[in-house]
């Protein structure tokens, strides 16, 4: 039930498949070298071994509880958030004018998903929290930059996101929340839901983003403005004041990330100031978005992360049979091939994931950098595939955990039942792999499929300069092949834009998939030829170098194989959907 | 939360998919005609919507409980194991000598559908009841039978399969509980572990089937011998004597079907008979096997539906943004393609395994009136496919309910989460669907491969000998191009059986999912034509009928799609997993 920090595998991701170096003491990035990459990534996991990951399994069956309108969180969970802010964390990707590190957003990712692998309900508080440092650090005035951002970076305070009301889910333009004017401020009224980390007294304050209509506002999504409500209101010195109108007024019964205090936030008339301008909240959220969903994808590969090891542990030493592997009597059932199957498959996938992740997040930093057309729409097109993509194989790879348990994988106290639980969550929030997938063949493709297309030249282009050994040769013959169902496949979408766009959203989910699994075998491949190489000169533990030659060429086999047969599912079209209107 | 029982769609199935109609007043089956057939589904179908269905939920909350060694179970669920007797279910398959109703296999699994959709955990019960009246009636004596067989038909008195001990799970080969001679008996020492519906109070007795070794027995699997040891010790003339030295000392806290008492059980010297030889107790087991692995694929199907149902409605209610399908502003989110495409999917998966599952019970109903080779070769082939297929989308159309829900979902008092936690029991139980996989490609495949080639052949005379309209030519091209994979698949499996014992293994779990992947659009197609036909003759409802053939069209190009790319993946071989011995 313990988790060890990837880091061997963190570092190899952002060096060999990222190329992070780049960053290193660059403009955007002057203090940051593979010297503080080593000492960042080594001290997130230390604190995610030792303090987050032993309270994992307290989170899940303690719960958080309401009584009284306060909510308390599971034993162990206030001293975990204190360490978390005294360690710095909470700012490590804020800018540094507020207080914060200002680290690349690729190591912040890869520190993130030791977090959430050791404790995905813990994790989720300065997640949120860091949502409401870029709402304010990119839509807040600068007084209130100046007054709120330290105590966010600082960790003193927490944040977090108030999007959803009942009737209001994935259509934000039917929510209902209202803001009134009242001298300079405003008083907010509405009911929102699946408030995370809505509330607790774990910290000193609360800053609560809230989407709200003002008086008079325009009907759908161009009428919703974006608050900063505190829980304690906030004198200018900062200072806390009265308890300002809102509470929690229930916790949801959840099937996962049960630490994770998800509440129904009742507004009413609660002091409010607006950030960003009248009517444009919604685009305020569009900013933040790319760097929510991508951290949602971030927790599907923590949690497929962690849901491995534990299975790998299981694995290694439960022993059943005979191995025809290695001869054994009662062998470990690591020893049996399905059973290997399914772990590598797991890694492979973990790692491609892991890759696809870090990819969109040195994007973001590329374009600190260098503020190129090019590679903003490289990380606008990866941001739903990382988050939908990572999501999934989260899914699947905490149910194969439970499946290499066997009968203890459906036990409780074992642990991997939670994982299986607890990661079902992040495909449907922060936006459904439905919405994800929609945004993909719609904005993201755009009209010319430009960004499919500069993403597909780059991959081979990689493919050329390389030189294949013998042994890779049928492997990435497979990414040959898959990038050409790819291309057609996007142009394909962009053709039926006009012609029928009921089409293009029939076979989003299945190009989303296409898309994922063309990046992360480019990952798996690049990870294989620097992998080959650093065997060739001797630099490393040969098995785990050599692993990575072996995870790619199963990627390509169990994986990349099916592209084609995506390819079929995306040009499928709609009418038989629009047949089945009735008689389902 | 309501269940509907699906009873127009399994009737579809038993008749145009698996020709119930040829077992019609035959030999065998004498008494059974298509008014029985209906009248049986329909009394299946009220019990399920009307007793079973509305205790899922409080099963699920309240659980079973052990308190002074006696098992309670949920609020409800003793008297609904009372009319479930007093209905006659208990013995809707048992031979009729011993006041079973003797009715066709397929018959039974379509009813067990029914039960299972509307509360697997309670449906349990009688499942493993079912698998003890299988045991005693192979290889019973004939005082067994006479003395024991009429409590169980009747559902007077419970069964149990005691097999799993803590080191013997999948290797039953490692068990060591003990059975000694006592006189004319046998005094049984050991624990056992996974025992469902072990104990509780609803009936007057339990008749436990215990394995276990006879002192001097073999090692291994060879010295195992099959006990009944009853929870009450039984006089000669069925009344009840003495408690017997077992017990429940243990209740595991599962994941899902919460309602099921999954019991830790000691003997503890207790009284015991030995059924069948001594030795032999592994051989009872099998032709068992057969009946019970069947029984879980059914499990699949049943939580497939019941999850499928939920989310439909759930999608036909909810509504968020304009679909691209109706034009419609605020529609139900059904109307989206991707969510129509969930469900439609989920929907095409359900068709195929129900399909699966019943033309494996079919080809044991044939077997009873004509003992042909080929058809128990059929049989035995199918089962580990039924099994373990059906129970994979049981999984997969579970959590794509959880999805269609968005938030909802993850909701515990939605039911959708519920489904999902219950659903992931089945790919591990009876079998895990690794070895269900081990056995197909091993025992079932054979050393030549008849079974697959026999089947690859039937299901092409069928479409040679049937009329396809160029509505459907693509989509059954889809289906030739897969039997051919199949085909080449199974081929190669067998010849690699001498080169590398390893490779087989290792390409099992792909086989598996192709032959399921090939069976379900034959089940598919068979609906298709069925319903086109009926369709030409205005015979039944256009809209329903008319979805068979959209599924069918979506399963080709969604699933069958894929088979090229599962024999890339069967044929892979163990190579990169032999490298992976290390450095995972």
């Amino acid at each position: 039930m313990t988790y060890r920090a990837p880091l061997a595998d963190l570092k190899f991701s952002l060096t060999a498949v990222t190329g992070i170096e780049r960053l290193y003491q660059s403009s955007a990035y002057p203090d940051f070298d593979g010297d503080l990459l080593d000492a960042i990534l080594d001290a997130a996991g230390q604190l995610s071994e030792e303090v987050l990951a032993p309270l994992n399994r307290v989170g899940d069956t303690h719960g958080a509880k309401l009584e009284n309108d306060k909510v308390t969180v599971a034993p162990g969970f206030a001293e975990a958030v204190s360490a978390f802010a005294e360690g710095g964390w909470a700012g490590l990707g804020a800018p540094a004018e507020h207080g914060g590190q200002a680290m690349p957003k690729a190591l912040e990712m890869a520190a993130y998903e030791m977090f959430h692998a050791a404790n995905m309900a813990f994790a989720l508080y300065p997640t949120l929290s860091q949502a409401a440092i870029e709402a304010l650090h990119h839509h807040g005035t600068e007084r209130q930059k100046a007054l709120y951002l330290p105590y966010l970076t600082s960790g003193e305070w927490s944040g977090t996101m108030n999007l959803t009301e009942p009737q209001a889910g994935s259509d934000l333009a039917l929510l209902t929340s209202q803001a009134v004017p009242d001298g300079d401020a405003y008083r907010l009224t509405g009911q929102k839901i699946y408030i995370t980390w809505g509330d607790h007294e774990t910290r000193d304050n609360i800053l609560h983003l809230v989407l709200a209509r003002l008086p008079g506002a325009p009907e759908g999504t161009r009428g919703i403005s974006l608050f900063l409500c505190p829980k304690y209101l906030v004198n200018e010195d900062g200072s806390l004041g009265e308890r300002n109108a809102l509470r929690a007024v229930g916790l949801e019964h959840k099937l996962g990330i049960h630490a994770s205090p998800t509440c129904v936030m009742a507004f009413e008339g609660a002091k409010a100031e607006l950030v960003g301008q009248p009517h444009q909240g919604l685009m305020a959220m569009f900013t933040m978005m790319n760097a929510a969903r991508l951290a949602v994808g971030v927790q599907g590969v923590g949690i497929a992360e962690r849901a491995y090891q534990l299975a790998l542990a299981y694995a290694r030493d439960r022993r059943q049979g005979n191995s025809v592997l290695t001869g054994e009597k009662k062998a470990p059932i690591f020893d049996h091939p399905d059973v290997r199957l399914m772990l590598a498959v797991s890694k492979a996938k973990i790692e491609a994931a892991r890759g696809i992740c870090l990819l969109t997040a040195i994007a973001a930093d590329d374009y600190r950098l260098n503020a190129d057309a090019r590679v903003k729409r490289r990380e606008d097109f990866l941001v739903p595939v990382a988050k939908a993509w990572a999501t999934d194989i989260g899914v699947e790879v905490a149910s194969a955990g439970v499946q290499v348990h066997g009968g203890m994988g459906f036990i409780e106290e074992t642990g991997a039942a939670q994982h299986y639980r607890d990661a079902r969550i992040a495909p449907i929030y922060e936006g459904t792999n439905g919405i994800q997938a929609g945004d993909l063949v719609g904005r993201k493709l755009g009209d010319d499929a430009a960004s499919a297309l500069e993403l597909k030249a780059d991959i081979q282009s990689y493919i050329q300069t390389n030189n294949l050994s013998d042994d890779l040769k049928a492997s990435v013959a497979q990414l040959d092949t898959a990038l050409t169902a790819f291309e057609a496949a996007s142009l394909w979408l962009v053709a039926q834009k006009k012609a029928c766009p009921a089409d293009v959203q029939a076979g989003a989910t299945a190009y989303l998939k296409l898309t994922g699994d063309v990046v992360g075998g480019y990952v798996l491949l690049r990870g294989a030829l620097e992998a080959t190489a650093r065997l060739k000169a001797n630099d490393g533990d040969p098995a785990w170098l050599k692993a990575k030659v072996e995870l790619w060429k199963l990627y390509a086999a169990h994986i990349l194989s099916h592209a084609q047969a995506l390819h079929t599912a995306i040009t499928d079209g709609a009418s038989s959907l629009e047949a089945l209107s009735e008689g389902l």
